[in-house]
């Protein structure tokens, strides 16, 4: 099989080859095609384009967020707006978004309906994901819920397609294509908030980028959202708030104030444990959906990668 | 029959709201619904929102190319990105492309694989073709089959996917789909010289907006390329050149001498007579595609409308 792009015009391509070339975790079509895997082992291009379809609409939305976000580098290399321009950054988006549909369309007939249905709710789901996300920054604070609620949607909700597209395409039935969108959502969260843990947790050697950037950015991760909490519910909210005051030159100082009121404040427990339990949650809607014991192995090996990852 | 818009978040549906209100001619949607009822009466929700998709295809291009070509007004209203931000208008363009597979995906399902497959091709046409005319600004001239080539992409596909889509859902045969799609296809090219010719030679009162944009912006429009090629041939080339040198600050001076220029080329006349062979090979496909002469005359007069509008 191939990615068949056309080579012209070349200013819209490129870079969409470019985006593709990088060389991402491709964790949704893996997700799919092994929740795929479970109930067939018939894996033909009717299977692996849709598969692919997942990773290209990923991709398109990481095109477009880096634009937002004004992200100079992805994978260690030069964001699409930043190796172009926006225009071509928001073309090549664009373009993508379309691409996917290409790849998705490529399904068993029969199975077109539903497969356009579950992508197409889960790609608006992405976008309000995005959005929340944009709003909270003009929040003084988020609620724990809102976190969640957001994560939910901008990772949780692509995780579980790709999952439940896996099912659905092996014709697995409603109750198990459910069971694995439950698992796919839950797994989302246990995987965001691993990496909201390693942004300030991680091995630096390892992490693949500077530690401490979302502390630096003042981003609402969620453990600057649990932080927040405790932080109120205690004695210390002057300081956390004096802590997030430090600007650009207080690069060093803030993210070692911080992580430390982190450690302090049992935040670190607590986000340790809140991927345990969405982790959880994702195996049991396994057991609730009915698969057997080796299903579930499988896929719960499968999360466990993504949780006890260093990057 | 309704949008089904979700109210929240507000920040993302807002901006659809606005766009998808501003007021276009949506000429998609009813070149897609007589393209339909040339075959069939029965009109129902699974035809009208494949319709719907078109124009909300089409109001997320145009999000986008604002951006872009950083217009301030649409319909003179403040483009999306002016009365929000940049950020806004790309991601509220994102969820109307998604937006637009969600209305198409309610069409008849024994049609979903064919109207898919259209739209899905035509989508990345239009992304062709927009990339195809930001090159355009970077090249010094381009020759009228370049021109016509990227016109055909940014506009010439939808308005033949919008015809072909009506025939498609009427399960008008192959040959008659064929027809349309032609029929549109040379209808778009028609429509957009009109656009070109009304930029410079339209009145000024029905026109809507300031007469002479493109001059002004010396935009590769159907009547520049036909000037510099007819400006090169004879000898008026340096004077040509002269004029498109002519900065901001000269803007009434250069739409002035620029519009002569075309009278004196013979390009206005040359326009005129390029719009009306579009339209002759918009009717001959009907014609070829064994349309009787009812159906014809229907779709014929449609297109006269867009040919002969002062707006």
């Amino acid at each position: 099989m191939s990615l068949n792009l056309k080579q012209e015009p070349q200013g819209l391509y490129g870079p969409v080859e470019y985006m593709l070339g990088l060389g991402g975790k491709c964790l949704r079509p893996k997700l799919c095609l092994s929740a795929f895997s479970l109930f067939s082992d018939d894996i033909t291009d009717e299977i692996v384009y849709p598969a692919l379809a997942l990773e290209v609409f990923h991709e398109f939305t990481l095109i477009h967020d880096d634009i937002m976000d004004r992200s100079d580098t992805r994978r260690n290399q030069p964001t699409v707006h930043v190796k172009w321009d926006d225009n071509t950054a928001i073309l090549s988006g664009d373009a993508m978004s379309i691409l996917a549909y290409r790849y998705l369309a490529l399904c068993p007939p029969d199975k077109l309906r539903d497969a356009l249905k579950l992508f197409t709710d889960t790609a608006m789901g992405v976008c309000e994901g995005q959005q929340k996300d944009m709003d909270f920054e003009e929040q003084p604070f988020v609620t724990m819920d809102e976190y969640m609620d957001m994560v939910g949607q901008k990772t949780g909700v692509l995780l579980a397609c790709s999952a439940a597209m896996g099912a659905l395409l092996a014709c697995a039935g409603e109750e198990k294509v459910k069971a694995l969108y439950d698992f796919g959502y839950n797994t989302g969260l246990a995987f965001q908030i691993t990496d909201d843990y390693l942004d300030t947790f991680g091995d630096p050697v390892t992490f693949g980028k500077p530690i401490g950037g979302d502390i630096a950015l003042n981003k609402k991760s969620w453990l600057q959202v649990e932080a927040f909490h405790r932080a109120k519910a205690g004695e210390r909210f002057p300081e956390f708030s004096q802590i997030l005051a430090l600007g650009e030159d207080k690069r060093e100082e803030k993210i070692a104030r911080m992580t430390k009121m982190y450690e302090e404040l049992g935040v670190r427990e607590a986000a340790s444990e809140a991927i345990l339990q969405c982790h959880a949650k994702a195996v049991e809607a396994l057991e609730k959906g009915g698969l057997d014991a080796a299903q579930r192995d499988y896929m719960t090996e499968f999360a466990e990668k993504l949780i006890h990852r260093e990057r």
